[in-house]
């Protein structure tokens, strides 16, 4: 069993370390909730205070004169080379969902077929906002590849599964899909930032500013498309800045070459410039060893959830290549043992109906953190300190 | 004719006067631009340390904790009162091209014919949007009531135009089209902020965050629903803010009760709290008293450019009831001349392919700047500084 004074010794052999002393991390804090929302880069509220003064003192001249008009591409080539992708194949814009409807629109605009295919573990938005402009079958996530007939026009799929941490196999569904003549949309909500990616084939992808890649709450979204289909994507909701020239303000709508043609309208600058900024903390960073250090703390999480004794059920995958870089736990109380574990600085959050998420990400979380994660959850369990009642009144958090 | 010492007396009497102090502008600027990206309000920077203090420190926990989850609709209600609506019929969210999206996706749901009716003056993504989902017929802007007839099933037209600072009259326009059975969308992009508003029976709206609410460059953009049209509104973006309870990750999507109903994804945090700080300027002012001195500072400007004896032509109506708050001057060498203005601290922007924009933003623009404003402009005109080839390369504003 792995003890505390190996976890030391892990940490210090770290080849990401230095990393966490980027992000603004409260002292005394374990924070296993960025698969949710990501912890803020140190950097990113001077960042802020520069674009207000830009604002403020240069107020409309400063769109050309720093910056803000590139800014959307400018994130989008720092996101695609985390993500694996070419420059210039992803834009960030939009929220997440609001993307999602752009390119599960525009690959149903791709085939004749009016079938989407995804899978009951794909988050809520995703089945909603397919269900509204397809047919929509929902497969058992372990049956995804057997589940792409020939009625299927698109398969649309959230790589790591925000409810188990489950991991799809990218490659040999996206190659499925395309089989039988589908289209293949990836949300990477749960990846981007967290792993090594290859998109190979992938049609499109969307993905999340907020989680590991620490853009702040609600931070913009990203849109990827495959260098193969720039030409043919029709974004549905033809806005001015999705236009070959959108200062020309002319009538009739001509979509942009290249990922411009992702967009919609203007870009929410201040959201914007702080997931620029807090992109930051992943330059000169190698995903591999991100990815690396990500299954080395899951691994590590759930050998000392077994070692504990408390019986407690691990809905994640084992082995590595079907995990991404969250465990979950599933216990009846779960709700309330996520709020004692709150109290205890241990911030995990809670997915209905009783899955208890501990996200890790690996530029700051810890193997000592880890370490102190499991201790802190066996004590509010063994202690039922987390019958309190007071850990058990509801409140959302995203 | 009005002089400065006369345009002193008119700052000195306003009842706006103490508004000004509110925003950060730059010495010696005279800002006219305010319809294009307002002014920041002095106290935004404060209030986005403060979110990134709760960020930092408070991560997942600050969505409850800070009230951003209530943000959409806080926003929502503060612009409710400053457009003239309901409390609980106005939410914050997304760009004004995506809600343009919606309202028209759900406008064209409540009827059974397929044209979509707006104008020539429209802004541009108004008509790309429409387009796209709709058989658009495009009238000229003084001929659209002559225009419904009873094929039109939605009538969606920008209340103040962008080009010309022309105001259409919102109820008689929403008569006519109720009367021949169709439902109307207004864009308040160029109202909002700016004059007192009747939406009447208007059944949906949309506008803009970052013109006269100063919401900060992109800011978040707004969603009106009328009352009796609440149950009926159908998104077509079936995000998870738009469910009736989010936080259950229920698989099928229930719409919520009331405006949430018009969001999709998660709320642009950083964004959407400087558009909320910003609106803080309206506390306490009155609608009206701000279209009079909109009315009046415009008057004003275009007396002192007819009396400058230069022939300018104002291409913006000189009835009150039929102007916004900006004027628009005509010259073929309208960009280099806005160049010109810029350099001197006058700004005001361009819009292809001949226009020059001049907007009054009543909370900051005094009868002074007014004054010096034209003064600048017929030195600039006059003297044909404006030749100068450095100020003829174009660079794309918004």
């Amino acid at each position: 069993m792995t003890d505390r004074a190996a976890c030391e010794a892990l940490d210090r052999a770290d080849p990401l370390r230095s990393t966490r002393d980027l992000f603004a991390l409260p002292e005394g804090v374990i924070y296993l909730d960025g698969n949710s929302l990501g912890a803020m880069p140190a950097h990113v509220p001077d960042r802020l205070a520069t674009v207000t003064t830009e604002w403020g003192r240069d107020l409309i001249t400063s769109w050309n004169q720093h910056g803000w008009m590139e800014l959307p591409y400018r994130v989008g080539d720092r996101i695609a080379r985390i993500i694996g992708a070419a420059p210039g194949t992803v834009v960030a814009a939009d929220s997440t969902s609001v993307n999602l409807f752009k390119v599960v629109s525009a690959a149903l605009n791709l085939t004749d077929r009016k079938v989407a295919l995804s899978d009951s573990g794909n988050f809520p938005t995703d089945l909603y906002v397919m269900s509204a402009i397809s047919d929509l079958r929902i497969a058992d996530p372990e049956e995804i590849v057997e589940a792409i007939d020939n009625d299927v026009g698109v398969v649309a799929i959230t790589h790591v599964g925000y409810d188990t941490g489950r991991m799809h196999d990218m490659t040999a569904i996206t190659a499925a899909a395309h089989a039988a003549g589908a289209v293949v949309v990836w949300d990477l909500a749960h990846s981007a930032g967290a792993m090594a990616l290859d998109l190979g084939d992938a049609d499109f992808a969307v993905g999340c500013g907020y989680k590991y890649l620490n853009g702040g709450p609600g931070a913009p979204a990203f849109v990827y498309i495959h260098p193969d289909r720039m030409e043919s994507f029709r974004n549905p909701i033809t806005g001015w800045f999705a236009h070959e020239a959108p200062f020309d303000f002319a009538q009739e709508f001509v979509p942009a070459e290249g990922i411009s043609r992702a967009r919609v309208g203007t870009p929410h600058v201040l959201s914007l410039a702080a997931l620029d900024s807090a992109l930051e903390v992943f330059d000169g960073v190698d995903m591999a060893t991100v990815r690396a250090k990500s299954l080395a703390l899951t691994e590590l999480f759930m050998e000392l959830v077994d070692d504990s004794g408390l019986g407690l059920r691990i809905v994640t995958p084992r082995e590595p290549a079907r995990r991404g870089s969250q465990v979950c736990l599933s216990h009846p109380d779960g709700y309330a043992i996520v709020q004692a574990l709150i109290e205890r600085q241990v911030i995990g959050d809670f997915r209905a109906p009783d899955i208890l998420r501990f996200g890790f990400a690996p530029l700051y979380v810890s193997y000592v953190d880890t370490y102190d994660a499991v201790a802190a959850l066996v004590e509010v369990i063994r202690s039922e300190e987390y019958t309190d009642p007071r850990y058990s009144t509801r409140q959302p958090v995203t």
